[in-house]
């Protein structure tokens, strides 16, 4: 694998499904696997989970970590060819990418969207980039408009939770939340969905939260927060901002909670959030503290998906 | 030892002070104990000594080791049972703590008190949420009323310094500081010295300053600030703020200063602070450059005192 | 070595730079060097390509690392003999530089100058006082008034790029720069440079903008941008602020920009700079894309140069 920026990148992603529960199963097996490697950690977004996990990850396949907080505005990072760098700037992406990259065996950056410009923001400007000059494998920990460790997690639990079923059938469901949020989750879940045979899914949302179509897919669409999760298997709740209008969000939609009456209709679903997660906002307590809710398995699996993610890059490295 | 919250953890503190000295000895030899093994460092206030002597001491033993730098208040986190998140809390510690404590072996912590809201602080509420929710281990590097990783040192130092003596006479000794400071320190140190059958533990400082009776027990209470070190072995110096206005403190009180002129009836201690300390307001220059000053060695001790810690801990992980 | 805060700690500079040509052309042979050693940083300033080189060479040597980023002002450092700390400072340097060095074998500092008290910049009061204090050997990562960790992967550079060349010619070229900048690495490359006995330096800038003489010592100087290049075999640009008037720089000097009309007197010419670069400003993109640039491969050598340093530090080490 020569990069892990989308579903796009991964050549067989079966395979690293079963790699991460290999990984999980039998961790101290891959002890010395990224020995003598390193990981560049480059964070121009805050992050708990996604920091911690795949920094110990790196640290269980034996590789050497170096974290960078940056903030594209504070570092002043210049992306524009031929731009006179006279003003705010500081440096360009052209000198940062391969001198980051001449230090580390392998690049992640996690970089957030604007919310406010969007073909910026959909053009992943800051990942493309870096990508472009980095001379090493990059790592996606989230960028503007995709989050593919998440979404690889999100399949290896999906995976464990129904090993033997011949088809499932998962629900993205949107839920309410007090600020706007990036599609990123959204976006890479469906797009990785969408790639699995066995899977069929359906996405659930008020009208005005349509996903672009490139991830949306052939997916089908339903606007009823409790009808639209029929017999799903899967319930994947999250909240996303609209992608038209731009980053736009509403405050009246306190009744697409997620709560045991909205899942009257799926009663053997299992509940999934890449957290954090607003309780009694997003999902109500019933659900998260009962039986449904595999939210603690998929954030743990964040640690396996990210061994097996490094553990094929580092076949590219250096 | 199942966590290092207080000395109330602490299944055997002599067997504890020994381990720590016997590692000081021959730090080498416990290279390899947490090897695999994975420590998370969670920072809701700054630190300089605690952070990097934990920090090493993990690294000492062969563990990993992953450092979050948080705010309770920027990250938001909310404590509260069945609370609708639609505010400014951004996560619940329910789900914080078991995904942190999903990645790592052993999670540390270090959050301060507000010195506003006694019961909230005496109530230790962060910490205690995260060592109920977090499933692993839990390692305070100083909570709200309690730093028990200084005290732990502050035994180990007085052991060394006094390795035959029968029966020692410690004087906790109140200084002056521009600041209101916790109360941590002084409880923790009056804590762990209780429990010590051969020390005498004498604590001296002006009216007002009472630690709370469950730190302070049995110890006797002095308001001299010359007098009530007579023939003290060791001069434990410290601000605190009071208990009674809570985190109150005054600024008439310049002659507690620890001088050569206050140390005149403990004319063979070794004094002793934490640090940081502040010079010429808290002890004079003429302490801390002399050959009573066992300032050094004690800062020192935080490194294996914290090892030996691990090393007990690590027993109890995942 | 005993420490690296000036050329004038390294006892044999040729076998240095040979060293660090040793460490690139097989790195994996130093693996266990630093095995069970730690090394200390403190950032009191930003930092990417210092922070990310050192961190991964101490890596690279098996080493430990703990990093600490710090501010001369939130931290409050007081270097002030006898001074009464009542006021902002919480801590003097005679407790902190003792402890930092009684937990790690070697520390690394990061300071900047305040570009407006020269004489507290020239005396280098910050490092030289973590020198004195500190009880192990300490690593530069640039100080007020140099940058040799700079400046040695400019040596090896220059040694890379010109194996066998009798005689060198270097041109340390001033370039334009919208901000003022530290006088340090121009210092400290006229510093180690002016020790090589087979390379001729000229120091080219507009009047103004002389380096101290204890910096650029013998080199000959020139006032013109394009005829003061004539012959290099080197151009090595750079900004600098006026040593006299302190800090003072200007904003009507584009037309030294370097570009290639810049370099027709040095047809032949490799061109250096040490990053970041504002592009169109200091140096054109046509330079910085052509054949002539050598700053990737400059930036690279930081990383075996930090390990040259730090292998020869480890043996000082306790």
């Amino acid at each position: 694998m020569k990069q892990f920026i989308s579903v796009n990148d991964v050549p067989n992603i079966d395979a690293l499904v079963q790699l991460a529960l290999a990984i999980k199963a039998n961790p101290e097996d891959y002890r010395e696997v990224g020995k003598g490697k390193s990981l560049a950690m480059m964070f121009f977004n805050s992050s708990l989970r996604t920091r911690l996990s795949t920094d110990l990850a790196a640290a269980k396949l034996g590789m050497d970590r170096a974290i960078l907080n940056v903030s594209s505005d504070s570092w002043g990072l210049d992306f524009t060819d031929g731009s006179i760098m006279n003003a705010d700037k500081a440096e360009h992406v052209k000198e940062a990418a391969p001198v980051i990259g001449g230090y580390a065996d392998i690049l992640a950056i996690r970089a957030f969207p604007s919310l406010t410009d969007r073909e910026a923001d959909y053009n992943e400007q800051l990942i493309t980039n870096f990508n472009k000059y980095a001379g090493v494998p990059l790592l996606s920990m989230e960028s503007a408009t995709l989050h593919p460790l998440q979404s690889l997690t999100d399949l290896v639990t999906i995976r464990e939770l129904f090993p033997q079923k011949k088809k499932l059938k998962v629900a993205l469901r949107w839920a309410p939340h007090p600020r706007k949020l990036p599609q990123a989750v959204a976006n890479s879940f469906a797009q990785w969905i969408n790639k699995a045979d066995d899977i069929d899914l359906q996405i659930v949302h008020p009208k005005g939260f349509e996903l672009h179509p490139d991830f949306s897919g052939n997916a089908t669409i339903s606007h009823e927060p409790v009808d639209g999760l029929a017999n799903a298997d899967i319930v994947y709740v999250k909240n996303w901002s609209a992608y038209e209008p731009y980053g736009h969000t509403v405050n009246d939609k306190a009744h697409w909670l997620l709560d045991n009456k909205a899942l009257q209709k799926a009663p053997n679903a299992k509940i999934m959030h890449c957290l954090p997660v607003r309780r009694n906002v997003v999902i109500a307590d019933e659900v998260l503290d009962g039986p449904k809710s595999a939210v603690q398995q998929q954030a743990n699996n964040r640690l396996w998906s990210a061994m097996a993610v490094l553990h094929e890059l580092l076949r590219e490295g250096k």
